[in-house]
């Protein structure tokens, strides 16, 4: 049976976390500001697909009182990668596995420089789920993930057994996932949502339906994705426009949806900058292609995030890339 | 001696128009909402060239009753443009010449096709002001304007003997003003100013001294001022370099400022979206230059004016252009 270490026990990790403790997995929970109210009370979940408190789960305040662990789940928000060099050569073991469920780009590939010699694994969740209170999780709809393993460059490589398990370890929970070959691929795909929907929100206080339903910002939507497809394309890539058609169609349809991003931004928490938008423009600079409408959106996020934040509580350089 | 028409007694028609009193003219001033009250008690205009009052000037609440004049004043807002074709009419005798103290392109243009038959003058102020109470100016700094001659499809055209006859009574009014043979050439100057921290100000809920302190907004601002000057190109106009090296240095050294359109959108008011936005684009597309950055910012302020105001108080098309 399979050890896994959560890595920041929020909206995501508290989530999964509890589903595979649930289960009858051995899950590690790690906590910041949590921490003593999980200790002591455990972590309620409130799910569309039924809720369940798990009234004792194993909690720490920090990487080092943690156990060595088969799987190690990243569920920080990227603007809190810059702990990771301290926290993860904690957790490993010769053979853990780096599971990264975040957004965006780059965290494999900065993780690979932390931990050269472990199997690094990214994956995206399509979830609704916030952190409502200390240790309590509401689950809104949704859930699947997406695994791609990591190699080197991002280059296309083979599903590996050990993501096989882990796949079977999420089934078991009653988590949906797939698993694939291309985890870049995978990546810009969820880019092609995360770029114009988290970004005009912050910058329009906008839900997605208001975005959709305005003549104006609809077409800025679809023109930032085919940007974000032109990006994909220069690290060749490919996305259709048929997929395109899709997540706008996809979205017209959904609820009105407030986006990560913009849940930060209301909370007054730092936004995933680098990772979303610096990095994919990066990305695509490097290969000799600019995203001149991704590029406004990524500098007026980087006002609104300056002047949101006293500078006290956000670096530049937090998010690290 | 000439008579003037003041079509929009607000923060500029209030104060140009006082002035032209002031200086022993002819002033008829044409409002709004202000009408009884300018009626009754005239206007106060607190400069810091000095304050005056004109305890009685000729008010009217419509159009018709004015008399004709030789210098028709359009300072209306460009979202009130649609007002035009039932105003002018009534103003205008066979040798009126109209002076348009407007931002943005398209006016004179608009104005051409409702009175094919007269001169048009188009006119840019360099000026804070604003209307702090019903008749009561407040001028702030500056106050020139530039004129130019409107000439079909805005062709350079040499400065007439009525300019330098507005110009004469403006000054003895102690208005500065310069004459130029290249209307469009101004309208492009202005909108290397106007399009990035009008645009930007709102979108990003900012003064123009903020967004040029933040490193990315600075360059955001840049990178609109180039795109306005390949616009410009693209209508033969050359605005160089050092035009925007030194609009950049004068607002990095100006007082913080709060733009126009931020002030509309603080009021509640329509943006000047049409004429200072939507109207540049057009001109630039219909040479084969397209603008993305004041695309985007455009597609951003047409979201947000539709999303503050509601339905009735404005339509799309308000603008006529």
């Amino acid at each position: 049976m399979k050890t896994y270490a959560i890595v920041g026990t929020g909206a995501l990790g508290g989530f999964y976390g509890a589903k595979l403790q649930r289960a009858g997995l051995d899950v590690h929970f790690l906590l910041n500001s949590d921490y003593q109210h999980v200790k002591q009370s455990g972590l309620v979940i409130e799910s569309i697909d039924g809720d369940f408190t798990l009234p004792s789960v194993n909690a720490y305040d920090r990487a080092c009182r943690m156990p060595a662990c088969d799987v190690i789940v990243i569920c920080l928000k990227t603007t809190h990668n810059r702990l990771l060099p301290d926290i993860l050569p904690n957790l490993v073991k010769s053979d853990s596995v780096i599971l990264v469920l975040q957004n965006g780009l780059g965290t494999e590939a900065a993780i690979a420089k932390i931990l050269p010699d472990r199997a690094i694994v990214g994956g995206l969740c399509f979830i609704c789920s916030n952190k409502v209170a200390p240790g309590r999780i509401h689950h809104l709809d949704y859930g699947e993930i997406k695994l791609g393993a990591y190699a080197d460059g991002y280059q296309a490589t083979p599903i590996t057994q050990m993501m096989a398990e882990i796949a079977t370890d999420f089934r078991n929970a009653g988590v949906a996932i797939s698993l694939c070959a291309d985890l870049l691929l995978v990546r810009w795909q969820k880019l092609v949502w995360n770029i114009p929907y988290n970004g005009l929100s912050v910058v329009l206080n906008a839900t997605t339906d208001r975005l959709m339903a305005d003549p104006h910002t609809s077409v800025l939507v679809a023109q930032l994705m085919h940007e974000v497809k032109l990006a994909a394309s220069a690290c060749d890539r490919d996305i259709s426009e048929e997929f395109i058609e899709q997540m706008l169609a996809y979205t017209l349809k959904m609820k009105p949806y407030r986006t990560s991003m913009k849940i930060d931004y209301d909370s007054g928490r730092p936004l995933e900058i680098a990772a979303m938008f610096g990095t994919p423009l990066q990305f695509a600079h490097d290969r000799g292609v600019e995203l001149p409408l991704v590029g406004m959106l990524y500098q007026q996020l980087q006002f609104l995030n300056a002047a949101a934040l006293p500078a006290k509580n956000y670096l530049p350089g937090d998010e690290i890339y």
